[in-house]
């Protein structure tokens, strides 16, 4: 037993009902939110990794695979569902993780492995942070308390982990492609036998290669199961046509019974000759088509079935047969809740999407405290956007889905006009913004690092070819912890800065990201400004005017040179002040990787003493290498520039702070860095 | 008049007739195509930019904007297709140019100007080779002959040229979303009487940011004109369900009137009370769905209407004028041939979409000899591919839309289960190939490097953090020619050495293309191989092996070194002949920029001499960049190294040799930085 939740073995619950699980008493004092007992007391316990035993979960203890599944009795089936809850209630209880869309897709996740056998069928979870209840009764039971731990097991699909996670996601939309290639590939293959199922979100199905799959799916009429999991949900409340789309399918009237009756009449209607029988065949399509729903899937050649109900393992499993069986592509849509199970995450699934660990006390995500207390980028970006919005009314923001990760609520309530939800359309909103700088409005795309790469080709053609001055806040740009290399976002130095017309910069600290998002809106060209998922280290220092392609020395020193870009800054002062007395370090906070401060870049390196670039983001074409751009252009020597930045892999999850620290980005390895360069350095040497 | 053509004002013609324009008597050489007369005489006085003067196009040469258009009577109109249609036939005997599609769009571009303004509407054409007739309508006439030449008109919209193009486009689907951004601008800047109209193909509509686009229009309810320009082909024979879906709706035999009867009819069935009124009344809908089509569209909020003749003004125009009127988003579905008017292009749209100029009689897309006489890098790759699907039967081939580009038709005709063309939706290609990589085929992804940006998040997630082995064949890496800005292909080193698990590649001359294949096929990671639309370099020399991160060393010589990657290879070593007895210039060609060849850098760089590299992309996170990564990281002394690429700007449409040249990567810019850097040398000042 865990605080005050009825977890563990002897409170296996029935799934069916949300009220199994008690409500909390007590509320979050920040948001007012319920929050569960836990979140008071026992912290100590809640935190050991080994906190739901073995003999807490004995029958998903007892699965060494999915394959038992497919035995079970229906009464068993509710059993492991209960389990699975109550591992991931005890889970919430240590950490922060994705909640409510895994409690969501319990039964989903029992009724696909109970028809199908995905050591040889194809499972691929779409997005992919749903995975957990597949994880728990594919073998990984024992390793679960390690979740998004580093080392430990990954809160997204990893196929190092299991033959059973064929893709490693984290981006939306993929799943259906990637299916079809799967169902393609085996047929080539001659093992035809093997069926491929995409299961895929209604938030993530208006992504736009979804539409690009089912257009491709209707042509090649391969067998395929598309499960569209409707929660009514992308994390945030969803938006768009396909959502109000989906609506209506759910709340058609006759989907139980009578319309099939009708249907099964409008067959026995007769027909007579040309052209009254056209018409009346005509007619009768229009009829069923009208009843059975699901046109936008007809229409492009996927048969329709839905929507059923998503916590019924048993009806599930009925349809996921009939799937399974039947050729060509269908689409079965699939009603579940969010949150399912645990009464607090159904009511907020906003909040419960990923919420803070119970035992931290202080974690909220409205002010999310770090470790060193300062609010993070996100906040004075959320912050500075609002003010921007307040004094001119020319500045829209534009999200991709991500209202709640950027902390825009209280933008969104403020100035409904002017901000723009597009849904997990990231192309879509570059391009949109485009065409809405192009009448005078200064919009803001507010887009993570990661899933901005999504519109890479938008920046390309709309933005950047254009000239149009549309600001571009890169969230999460650098690691973010435990999501891993989906969520990192570590390539955006290189894709951004080699677009003619674009200007990118980097806060180094607090204060100094609002002057930067004016300088941005009172450019007449793009702009980018980067930040990662971070406390924002805070100065008592007034920034420097921006100016454009101009650095800024932040620190003096005659033994070498540190140029930060970004909120590496933190360790690199950091760094300098604790080698005090050892080495006397210049830190200059580089702000521009394009264009760079070529000034700067001549005198540091002409001074002969050694120079070391930071950045949080991927070597190959980041700011060294724009730095290098700018020395060997200047002839200058390069012998004495060190290239401080992630390296040329997939860098998995952990605590950001620990990654830094492997990498060579913290403040020790920035240490480690200057002292081993001074040694190089001829005024150390003489 | 040239050739036999009846061109110029005194052959005005009823385009509703695709038989006034003569069928050529003569066939080209190489596919047996008709060609027009003019192919065989007259070069000289056809490839005048000045033969058409102005009195042979009357209507046109009054025209100082698109205006007057708005005034004239339904003959004046037809009189301005029939001249429109004129220009672009003499156009094509002067130049290679996008033919069919303009064919197809005149009458309805001429209805767009009568029923919008769009000195103050909006209008996008989305693609934007179908821009011709535009131009000629919108006081481009009289600089009509420089179109597609160096420093004349573009061959796609361009807002520097004119005030009626808004958005310079020329990757497909994203002009709606342009068109919704725009209305949203307008509406907030509170000009809502501005329209917004995307004119977008069939071929383009089923794009992804399309459908993330109808997802969004749907939501916001604005006013927004969509005009679906289905002339049943991209730019080859357009493929998946959303053709087929066009195609049902086309063939709709109650189009023309008995249909609408019946709706009136259905409205007045009377209404009972519930449930037997909610039941009537859907299948008064479903029966109005069926009747009236485009379901697809109305699912998602969209009003549709259609489909109607795109070649009768006087329809369109009443439609358009409806769709100005009415609020909220509507789909006009327009029905154009590609081709119309000029009988052989209507009748083969493939070839004529791009089809050689009439007086190159050597130029034949099969052959497409330059004026080197070596076939293209594109013919050299295409039959690799063939050889490899020959031998290994896990190789499958994918292009999204480009089989003709790629002058695949060879390979789609010997391996139909094996090709995909998936259409004009790069993202889903590339998750479509990793799909079936996993399986154990072995796809080769074959797009233009400009269009494979769309797919950038794919091939970070799909791809390089799955680490499987797809191929990459980027096409048209490089300087594209006439096609301009958004079909030069310069960012791709720097986008895809990005990825960690990647390894990428570009021959430096014909015969190592295929090598470089069978090394990917063989690696078991993924890999890509660049190259530009160019003919290739042929050498009198077995390549050497192709070993992962080695270079070639092709020509010795101890005053300097130019490290040259991919095709400009020719340019560097005919500088290095040129500059025999003046310089000895070595010559290497690097092969691979990832993994770089770090002891062939170490040691060109430590030799003391100079060290040019030559690459035909973007300066910044480059070839060029890379190497400079390597040489600090081994702490080499880099002042002599100087970086030959393509500048920071967005690169014009012009002859690709004149463009080498104005930006320093012809023979004779490579030699004169030789030459440069030769004074800089101590060996050479010694």
């Amino acid at each position: 037993m865990v605080g005050g939740l009825r977890f563990g073995a002897n409170s296996l619950t029935d799934t069916s009902s949300s009220s199994d699980f008690p409500a909390p008493d007590n509320k979050d004092r920040h948001t007012g939110k319920e929050m569960p007992e836990s979140n008071q007391h026992n912290p100590g316990k809640a935190a050991d990794p080994d906190h739901h035993s073995l003999g807490q979960h004995p029958l998903l203890a007892s699965l060494g695979d999915a394959m038992p599944l497919r035995e079970m009795s229906q009464d068993q089936l509710t059993d492991v569902a209960a389990e699975v809850r109550d591992v991931l209630c005890n889970l919430l209880a240590t950490r922060t993780a994705h909640f409510a869309s895994n409690l969501g897709v319990v039964e989903l996740c029992l009724a696909l492995h109970c028809e199908f056998d995905f050591r040889e069928d194809r499972l691929v979870w779409d997005t992919g942070h749903q995975i957990y209840p597949h994880k728990l009764v594919t073998g990984r039971y024992h390793d679960f308390p390690s979740i998004r731990t580093q080392g430990g097991l990954m809160g997204y699909p990893n196929p190092a982990e299991s033959p059973y996670d064929l893709f490693m996601t984290g981006h939306a939309g993929c799943s259906v492609s990637t299916a079809i290639g799967l169902r393609s590939g085996d047929v080539l293959m001659k093992q035809p036998g093997r069926k491929s199922v995409a299961v895929i979100g209604d938030g993530a199905f208006p992504s736009g290669i979804v539409f690009e799959a089912l257009n491709n799916a209707g042509e090649l009429d391969d067998d395929l199961t598309i499960v569209l999991n409707d929660n009514k949900m992308s994390i945030c409340h969803r938006v768009g046509a396909v959502a109000s789309y989906l609506d209506k399918l759910r709340v058609n009237p006759f989907y139980s019974g009578l319309k099939s009756e009708v249907v099964k009449l409008l067959d026995h209607v007769p027909m007579f000759g040309d052209p009254a029988e056209r018409f009346l065949a005509q007619m009768k399509e229009g009829v069923k088509a009208g009843l059975l729903g699901g046109m936008l899937f007809e229409e492009l050649g996927i048969r329709y079935v839905g929507p059923i109900d998503g916590h019924d393992v048993g009806l599930m499993r009925k349809y996921l047969k009939m799937a399974r069986e039947s050729s060509g592509p269908m689409l079965l849509h699939v009603v579940t809740e969010k949150g399912h199970g645990y009464k607090p995450a159904a009511e907020d699934p906003v909040y419960f999407h990923t919420p803070p660990a119970f035992t931290n006390v202080d974690a909220t995500e409205e002010t999310a405290p770090k470790s060193d207390g300062n609010p993070p980028y996100t906040l004075h970006a959320r912050d500075a956007i609002r003010r921007k919005m307040t004094t001119n009314d020319k500045v829209t923001i534009i999200t991709a889905a991500m209202c709640q990760g950027n902390k825009l609520e209280p933008v969104r309530e403020q100035f409904p006009d002017r901000f723009f939800d597009v849904g997990i359309c990231e192309s879509h909103a570059v391009a949109f913004a485009a065409g809405q700088c192009k009448t005078g409005m200064r919009p803001i795309v507010d887009i993570y690092s990661t899933f901005l790469q999504r519109s890479y080709d938008q920046i390309f053609q709309e933005v950047a070819l254009q000239d149009l001055p549309v600001v571009f806040m890169l969230d999460r740009a650098g690691l973010t912890g435990p999501d891993g290399p989906t969520h990192h976002g570590l390539f955006d130095i290189g894709y951004m800065r080699v677009f003619p017309n674009m200007v990118c910069m980097a806060p180094g600290y607090a204060s100094e990201l609002e002057p930067m998002l004016d300088f941005a809106l009172d450019h007449d060209h793009p702009t980018s400004i980067r930040y990662p998922k971070a406390s924002a280290l805070e100065l008592d220092h007034a920034p420097a005017k921006v100016e454009i392609g101009k650095s800024e020395t932040l620190r003096e020193g005659k033994d070498g040179t540190i140029v930060a870009f970004g909120a590496i800054l933190d360790q690199a002062l950091e760094a300098a002040q604790r080698l005090e007395g050892e080495l006397d370090i210049q830190v200059i906070n580089a702000r521009f990787v394009k264009p760079i401060d070529h000034e700067m870049v001549k005198q540091v390196v002409e001074s002969g003493n050694f120079v070391i670039t930071a950045e949080e983001g991927a070597r190959m074409g980041g700011f060294g290498s724009a730095l290098l751009e700018s020395a060997v252009e200047q002839r200058l020597d390069t012998r004495m520039i060190t290239v401080l930045a992630l390296p040329d892999e997939f860098i998995h999850h952990g605590d950001r702070g620990d990654l830094l620290d492997q990498h060579g980005l913290s403040c020790a390895a920035i240490m480690q860095a200057c002292r081993d360069q001074a040694c190089l350095n001829p005024v150390c040497n003489s």
